[in-house]
């Protein structure tokens, strides 16, 4: 069982995603700011997994605070979700955490007779937790539900990781659905897109189909349309970090040009995510704030240099994937079906 | 002006390639053996370079036979054209080089009287240079004709390198046609795709763009379909290893792809090569055989690893673009319409 965010007495341990494949290490982040620090340089990454580690940043800005007067306490929170905010903007997972938490804090600290900031601290605590026990439950979830999609034989094709890492820990969201049909018996084999700049493919996906035993083959992100024509992709499957009231679906660049050739060769794309994923806020993808990295992460390597000194390099690290090349939308509440505008709206009406 | 396959009296001098853009070394290469290796470990590539060096390849076993008898002269002769004909599969400049060296060799050994073991090398010298300074007339009519398709303000997205580096020198194929473009003073930008997993785009045409002063910025190859989709990308223009009687191209692993990308979003796709990269003997781009290069060549980048160990990799070099999804080809001889089973036809019975 891989675990990606883990609540230690301690603070939060994670495993660092940086050092992996080549090493296992599960640092120890012990305040709001070092774990958004972790954040912003990716030591975590994948929306869920961004999600679960800010509850339990605020958690720990709650707990530290806890010794301070009534006032203090909550400036030391607001700080905190302030710090954690302005790490990375395209994930909505993120301001849904913190959101969440901050509807809890106000909840625990408006009362009429104050409130004690230990007992604040003790809930906070338990609300990070829940949310953390509520994205492995939704990751098990979408991969029952996602199985279902997954033919009998298939090869196949994701992008990114958006397995256990991208998330608190234990399936993932479209590696978990993936996973769950491997596990149901079915003959499942995985391409593994490396995903450049991050190589979160070849790093992390790579790495834990190793870990689960199912076959996979690893490709850099432009054989995808070879094998496609080659009739060696059943299917394609990836996660989302933010998805529109239309169904458009930000997630890792590489993953739109993907959705246009599984289009080409007639092969269902699906998406995978936790209903925290959704933006019901936005109308289309064209509202999702598109992060823009450092040039560096193109023009090395890992600390390689590939490109002459001083060039210029563009890094968007998102692209938005339009709702009409995405076959279905997979939550933890069900397979959403076309117009995604309708079941989508359906899904937060519940 | 970049020199990359030269002749010179000691043997033939290329720019290593794996070295570039970090270093600029021009090593000698001294035997036909020795430029056999330097093809198949990519010190020199692009399909016309490789015509060019195996002609000199050729040129320099025939030299260092110009004392023996004539028996083993034309056995080391035959040996030479062996070790290279089994370097790289998918180029065709290579066959046709070693084709055309052939005949000559042939038509100066085939005479009643015997021949002269030392003129014989002194003529197939000329002839390998013949086959260098036709290259490099070809790159110049190839950068002119292509150059009236390319818009006056246009961003043109290129992969791989197919620019002088992947010919005798000077202008390339592609390459030449931007480098043309912009000479004529229209304003032009290259995205250039970093090309995975070798990244001649980022080592190669990175560094090219860079000397020639042509605006450009590199990018992973994943975001292309991104950038075309906000409108930012005006034309493809890519070079060809192989393109069979019907058009159908095989070039870089990726070009497909991007193809179909194109497609989507209405952009022009071209692509530039000389006669000599065009096989009129294969039928359809199935027949072009496809390299598979070593996995390791994946799973680690420049000696660094990224995957873990042990990880199982696909590297096709090569993927082939059928012809509907181009707009021209463009030779030395004039652009090439539709449909080009025609005009390639027309091509090769002038």
């Amino acid at each position: 069982m891989i675990k990606t965010v883990e609540w230690v007495s301690e603070g939060v341990r994670m495993i660092d995603q940086l050092r992996l494949p080549v090493e296992e290490v599960y640092p120890v982040f012990r305040t709001c700011g070092e774990v958004a620090e972790a954040i912003r340089t990716m030591v975590v990454r994948g929306a869920p997994a961004i999600g679960v580690a800010a509850a339990m940043g605020i958690a720990l800005g709650v707990k530290s605070a806890a010794g301070l007067d009534r006032k203090n306490s909550v400036a030391q929170f607001n700080t905190c979700c302030e710090t954690l905010r302005t790490t990375r903007p395209t994930a909505v997972n993120l301001f849904w955490a913190i959101a969440r938490m901050k509807k809890k804090f106000e909840s625990l600290t408006s009362t009429p007779d104050g409130f004690d900031p230990r007992e604040v601290a003790r809930e906070m605590e338990k609300e990070a937790l829940k949310i953390y026990e509520e994205d492995i439950a939704c990751n098990k979830a979408m991969a029952e539900h996602g199985a279902r999609l997954i033919p009998q034989d298939a090869a196949v094709l994701t992008h990114c990781n958006a397995g256990a890492l991208a998330t608190a820990g234990y399936y993932g969201t479209a590696l978990g659905v993936i996973k769950a049909a491997h596990e149901q018996g079915k003959h499942i084999s995985v391409w593994v897109d490396e995903t450049r700049p991050y190589l979160q493919g070849a790093r992390l996906t790579a790495w834990e189909c190793e870990k689960e035993g199912i076959p996979h083959t690893l490709i850099t992100d432009n054989m995808a349309g070879h094998f496609m024509k080659r009739g060696q992709v059943q299917c394609v499957v990836v996660g989302a970090d933010r998805i529109a009231a239309n169904g458009d679906t930000a997630n890792k660049i590489g993953t739109y040009s993907l959705s246009v050739l599984a289009k080409e060769h007639h092969i269902p794309f699906f998406v995978v995510a936790p209903q925290s994923s959704i933006d019901p806020t936005l109308k289309s993808g064209e509202e999702i704030p598109i992060e823009e990295r450092s040039s560096r992460e193109v023009t090395h390597i890992r600390n390689v240099q590939i490109a002459p000194d001083g060039t210029r390099a563009a890094h968007p690290a998102f692209d938005v994937t339009p709702a009409q090349n995405i076959h279905n939308i997979i939550t933890e509440h069900g397979i959403l079906y076309k117009p995604f505008s309708e079941s989508i709206a359906a899904l937060f009406a519940e």
